[in-house]
């Protein structure tokens, strides 16, 4: 028997028993008589003493353990003199008899500590060394825990997991498909799946009525920072059900979750309309946990003889409450954040209202005391308070307002990564235009059900038609997306056709589903959330990285195991492929 | 809304009750005045009745619905006249006040019954009419239980389900990779994990401890009867264990899925050596609900001038209990069975101990009535049973005698699959030699742990070399295997020299795994059950494809969706391959 106790387990119930315990060097420490050893597992730390006096050979050969040894170490339990009360075992220690080494360990290339000297790249090269810190091994602790508590909600609301295939077909909808060379389908590929999206509806039309699965996804994409080309989804569908059904059953997954695995108990589940996130927040992914919302000052502006506003399509604003003590210093470090190529402005008027009841802007010489108080009272303004005006065309300024909302939030410290402020996005458009391809594409997926009172302008105005779509925000981040889907198959047809699919490839990509529709395809509709970003958010962070036991790097690579590498000409004869 | 209750739950408690159903046409029986419609869910079905007398409409509409139509239907609860005690909603049904179409429906190809008129080919094809069959979708839910209690055991034990990679590095060892080509990596590949193994083995240097996770594979191979180029692992991994921990803890969750999932109480768990199972039963993975164990009779057989028993190397015999009856036609058919390709057997002697005490053998001319007693002797048999003998190399007459004794089985229906046996076959060869390469090949895989004692045999009778590996086989199938891992560099190192590595090859392909051992590896070992099998022998069937939602066929193409399929050829280039 290697243990007979974890090393996070004794206390001062155990002192005087006999106890084996098994573990890594965390550190040694020498004191002349004697020696102290921290022993680490996944549970904790143990101290091990050992004593000159009563074992000299023993404690000599304790001295010469280095960092991350594996060692193995046999004793009694006693009380410490010096108890330390930060952890659990802090009261006791192992008065060793009998140690064992069970393996040797190098110096680690950094230290295995919860702050380390390690960088990035070196950190993913060890990445086995890297998840012994505590707070990446906490990390991976907690995305088992969301998992876990993700399965027992969705069990006890009657889906069923249902496991969907890896090696499917590719369809050049969408990102980018990986492919995989098929050896006894001479000359032909499967692809990975960039979602279970048309298995979960073949289920749907299978009876299984409510579906889930925790699955990976694949995307050959070129990585923006923080992608990856596998990723987890929690993946949910559900038949003979409206929004308003699959909406309330994932807010009650979101209020679970948040219970179960963060002890806070959500309280407001607000919805918004897109149109209403773009108007207020300049985002379709809004931050709440702050207020701080676009206003439209296009009245009080215009007319004024100032070019810039009356050559506008749009004036909009953002109270920074209690800013006006804003020094030229952070003004102009602003007015550099909205040049810059992430949020792309030309420029940032501001307008500080003192708390003397005077305001001063940047704008003085077409802005008089009055129009400035106009401007206070449309957007909320008081004694105090920093208002920022950007202008131009109405998205653009929008998305740009937005940014600097989240930039300014940030710097205020408005979020904060432990209060949780989830929220509905709902009534998304159907079709965003593509200026590349110059076509509409499906801002959702192309399965994504209109709504039925906009299928008449599918023709007209394409652009004004809203879908059954929806995505979960949680503080200003995607978690998850979803929609009602089409389950007819004339409006299938009629969506491809919008999309510019021709009649044979909507057949040869999809012509399983359309044909599945004939058979008495039920109402459905579903969701899937971002798994890798919902524990991130969940631990705090908004990096995926480290909630992923063995991610890649932005080339895609795993610099641990050095994959992707090269294969052997004999073996891609044989998949019927050569390189060039 | 679509549905107040689905189509198992109202009952006799629900009369006189509003409700709306949603739901799949089971059939429609036109009793003149009245007409029935089963209405089927994933939950059961309820009797929709609609009468001429009281809305001649809507039941004239209700006669022109066809089978597998998707209705909505409401109106009250009514206690049924002529109730069905089979089903749970038998003595209910709901007198139909309003119908709604919500979608039509082709005729199916075969018939939803429980029994369907479907061929294989056919149910692939349209498998999301062959899932919404009962024995399909309990099939799919027992999987879903199998896997949720799987998860429930290994979490109260304190395993931390961990997600590996899917995009890996292709290794020439073992079964053909699937790979993927790298777009962003320049004409080099992944491969997709034949199982997550040195991932796991590096998370226990990482230090999780207790790691699992239901996980698929990927396996590049001819497809024999019942393989799948991808398939379910339950992967498991331990630290600081023994044999005895890991086979103490797979035999707990064995216990705990049987009991939980299917209400039986398992009893016996019995353990036998490699040596032993090939002895007993000619398998390495013998089915122990029933005993016909294989004698050797050596002693009682050869110097009797019987020219093919004196010339073998082994003589052995299996006691068919209460077999002595069997009629020449049935003997024949036994001879005949031995002699296909499967057996390969020469031929098969049989010896009939009579009810009267008397005995008949085959070879009557070269053994009498003692020497045929002496046989019954070794083997057990008494009066009414059938001793049948093979005899030739020990090897080859063991696996040709174990065939024949599951085939025999079978015919006296001692293969009940309500009956669950386990069973541990410990103490495996550490290497098989292959004739084809001319090398040996790690019977279980290269990081698999010779035992201490065997290791200096490495050099001298490699053969000989057992290793700590095991197999959980159940009922005649192995259902999980696993081994102690090497954790020492030297010893992994020394492994791969008499596996035929190079050092350039060892470093190349494994250097990764060989360094992590030199940062404190823990002793270390575990297990993978195959999930789909382990759920097909639950559900008390030997074929793995109805237990999976989507299998492939014996050519890896999934014949519903049409995959693997052609991808342009600018998709390839983009990938730096082009078809040869």
């Amino acid at each position: 028997m290697l243990r007979t106790y974890n090393c996070g387990t004794l206390n001062i119930n155990n002192v005087s028993e006999k106890v084996i315990l098994s573990g890594w060097v965390q550190k040694t420490r020498d004191l002349g008589g004697m020696t102290f050893v921290d022993l680490r597992d996944r549970y904790g730390i143990t101290q091990l003493a050992f004593s000159m006096d009563v074992n000299t050979d023993l404690c000599t050969d304790a001295r010469k353990i280095g960092r991350e040894f594996v060692i193995q170490a046999e004793g009694v339990v006693i009380e410490r003199t010096s108890k330390n009360k930060n952890i659990p075992t802090g009261e006791i220690e192992i008065e060793v008899s009998g140690l064992t080494i069970l393996n040797a360990s190098k110096t680690p290339p950094f230290t295995i500590e919860d702050e380390t000297d390690g960088g990035d790249e070196i950190r993913m090269k060890y990445r086995y060394l890297d998840i012994r810190r505590n707070p990446i091994k906490e990390n991976l602790m907690l995305r088992a825990k969301v998992s876990t508590e993700t399965r027992n909600f969705l069990n006890a609301e009657g889906f069923i997991e249902v496991e969907t295939p890896y090696l499917i077909k590719s369809t050049p909808e969408g990102a980018r498909d990986f492919v995989v060379p098929s050896r006894m389908n001479e000359k032909q590929f499967y692809a990975l799946p960039q979602s279970p999206q048309t298995f979960k509806q073949l289920l749907m039309v299978a009876g299984i009525d409510k579906y889930y699965q925790i699955v990976k996804c694949f995307r050959d994409e070129d990585l923006r920072a923080d992608r990856q080309p596998e990723f987890t989804q929690i993946d949910c569908e559900m038949s003979f059900i409206e929004q308003e059904d699959v909406l309330n059953m994932f807010e009650g997954l979101t209020r679970h979750l948040l219970k179960e695995v963060k002890g806070i108990k959500l309280t407001e589940f607000p919805r918004i309309t897109y149109d209403d996130a773009m108007a207020l927040y300049g985002s379709d992914k809004p931050d709440i946990r702050f207020d701080m919302a676009i206003v439209e000052i296009n009245a009080e502006c215009k007319g004024k003889d100032f070019g810039m506003f009356d050559n506008s399509e749009a004036v909009l604003g953002i109270n920074a409450k209690g800013c006006a003590n804003y020094t030229r210093k952070q003004l102009d470090k602003l007015i550099n954040f909205v040049k810059t190529p992430q949020v792309g402005a030309t420029g940032l008027i501001y307008c500080k209202y003192k708390e003397d009841g005077t305001s001063k802007s940047s704008v003085d010489n077409f802005f008089d005391e009055d129009a400035r108080k106009a401007w206070a009272a449309k957007a909320g303004c008081e004694d105090g308070d920093l208002l920022l005006i950007m202008s131009g065309g109405l998205d653009k300024t929008r998305k740009a307002l937005g940014t600097l909302r989240l930039h300014l939030a940030e710097e205020l410290g408005l979020r904060n990564p432990e209060v949780f402020a989830p929220l509905w996005v709902l009534d998304f458009p159907l079709l965003e235009w593509d200026v590349d391809t110059e076509r509409y594409h499906a801002m959702h997926h192309p399965f994504t059900s209109p709504k039925p009172d906009d299928i008449a302008k599918l023709d007209t105005n394409p652009a004004a038609v809203r879908a059954n779509a929806y995505d979960l925000v949680m503080n200003g981040n995607e978690i998850g997306g979803g929609s009602i889907r089409i389950h007819d198959k004339a409006l299938q047809q009629l969506m491809f056709k919008h999309l510019g699919f021709t009649d044979k490839e909507a057949k040869e990509q999809f012509g399983f589903l359309m044909e599945a529709f004939e058979y008495g395809a039920p109402p459905h509709g579903g969701v899937a959330f971002g798994f890798d970003r919902l524990c991130a958010i969940m631990g705090g962070q908004e990096s995926i990285r480290d909630f992923i036991a063995f991610p890649k790097n932005n080339s895609g690579r795993d610099v641990m195991i050095d994959s992707p590498s090269d294969v052997d000409e004999e073996q891609l004869n044989e998949l019927n492929i050569k390189l060039i």
